[in-house]
């Protein structure tokens, strides 16, 4: 099989490709080929015996999409997006990238399928910002889309666009709705929604780390592992079972702050937690306050799609896949 | 005040401009000037005195919708559109027509706007065709959008550019989901839908219409005048009270067919009823299967929105609008 994957230097992109290499073959299909692909260069992933081609593209660009398609891969992973603040502060850049390139790649692919029957798995990275408040919780899957950012209504569209296409056959496309990704290993960054990860993997090597919110915050998380997971999944599961409502809540663990603190403590001990350093910030309490605190999931889990069960388990994945093991 | 009707020449936009010149003002504040747009040339609606302006444009060419705003208008109603059947058969003309068209609307006036402060209502005709089945009922406002046909896509899609143009400050939007509109004036159609019409108007005028459904297929419907209605209200209502979720599915009376026929018959008679012939339509009970049978419309009626309380009204509505008021 041929994997294109779109966005490969991002952090979920790599980490897919590297599994892709050290399973070798998914659904019982060899992984002979990867097409990677990013607006930067990305790395080959280390030991992977099959082809590989390192592609730059930008996708909003004219006849980009094509190009990438040109040699048919059988599953296309789109995962390249600009990043919510971003969208936000550059309105046009953000729909440029976020929805137009994501439409001239269903488009490319749309007039393959026209010409010569070419009929990809096209697994798209949706989010949960597609949802905006005031939210219940859980959030039950028929929970209706009204994004309070640019962000959040580029992704909607974009799984609107993937079930019309599907559904005229165009592609088999599934949409996999992440929720935020915890522990995000790398350096702390100012993203609003880092201090999720940052008081967890900066304690556990011993650095300090700050807390801007209290410690109430609910919010809805996976790990990398998982993400990674429910993008396999979805290339490889049964379409028909699915039917036509192809964009997925995908399931995870719904914690506080405070739970989140507390599996920590239970892992790592009180010197941890003590790294941790409450500096409440008003304007970081305010865009939480939109957020979502959990999904219900229940297609996705019953569809087989497989998250953490406790918060404790999003930390051993951490310490496994980021820290050899060990503290 | 200086009304933009994009769609004028259509049924509803027609119904529209003869409303405002009748009224002559809303909200309180003059009818002064109409523009009236369409892909043919619309008619003036009879008795205005105000500012007339008939024009022909397709709204998905290049620089048409710069031209129609160039006169800075105070309300635009957007009401055009390829219909569900056209949208379905040709994939491109819908895309370019109903999203590709409303999006260049919406680009325009955003322009403007970052020009000259240009910040208009824009009441925008949205569809029920936004949710697909299964579908519970009554369908709570807070329902998912996951439509069937190409059409409800590019509804759902034009909705979200809606709620984020509007957030974003851009204009002030307001989305009408309509219901059915029944009693249709006119002559039969050929549209999936247009028995639900058929088998009440033309026992009306003594003429013989066909059932292809059976009598207990229950949808959701609304008189022409409410529909002029809902978007003069949207024209009006205070968007702050709409907060950021900009996308309204109307009030409307949910009934069953045998239940149109009862009310058919309480009006006009057995004489009436017998008119209507039974002739099973496989295909159209097909299509049927996946319609709305009726929203909660919370909202909305919390809103100010008011539709017709029985298909008693609807159909008195129909002899006082389009039979001078007598049998």
């Amino acid at each position: 099989m041929h994997f294109l994957i779109i966005g490969a230097a991002g952090m979920v992109g790599r980490k897919l490709a590297q599994r892709l290499t050290n399973d070798g073959s998914l659904g019982g299909k060899p992984v002979e080929a990867m097409t990677l692909v990013d607006v930067v260069t990305p790395d080959a992933p280390a030991g992977f015996a099959g082809r590989v081609a390192l592609e730059t593209a930008d996708l909003s660009a004219p006849g980009a999409a094509e190009k990438l398609i040109a040699s048919r891969p059988d599953v296309i992973f789109h995962l390249a997006a600009i990043v919510s603040g971003e969208a936000e502060l550059d309105f046009d850049k953000g729909y440029q990238i976020n929805l137009d390139g994501t439409r001239y790649l269903f488009e490319a692919v749309r007039l393959a399928h026209l010409e010569d029957g070419y009929r990809p798995r096209v697994v798209f990275t949706s989010s949960i910002a597609v949802v905006g408040a005031p939210l219940p919780f859980p959030i039950p899957d028929d929970f209706h889309t009204t994004p309070l950012t640019s962000y959040g209504t580029q992704k909607a569209i974009c799984e609107l666009l993937l079930a019309d296409y599907s559904r005229k056959g165009f592609f088999d496309g599934i949409g996999i709705r992440l929720p935020t990704i915890c522990i995000r290993p790398g350096k702390p960054n100012k993203a609003a929604s880092g201090f999720f990860s940052n008081i967890l993997r900066e304690p556990l090597i011993g650095q300090e780390a700050v807390l801007p919110v209290t410690d109430d915050v609910r919010h809805w998380h996976a790990s990398p592992r998982s993400a990674v997971g429910f993008l396999l999944h979805g290339a490889t599961i049964d379409v028909e079972k699915v039917g036509p409502r192809r964009n997925l809540s995908m399931p995870g663990v719904s914690a506080t702050v405070g739970e989140q603190i507390e599996a920590l403590r239970r892992i790592a001990g009180d010197k941890a937690v003590k790294l941790i350093r409450r500096e409440p910030d008003e304007m970081i309490m305010r865009i939480c306050a939109g957020w979502a605190p959990g999904f219900e999931a229940k297609r996705a889990r019953e569809l087989g799609f497989v998250a953490e069960n406790s918060f404790d388990d999003i930390i051993r994945i951490h310490i496994e896949d980021e820290l050899g093991g060990k503290l």
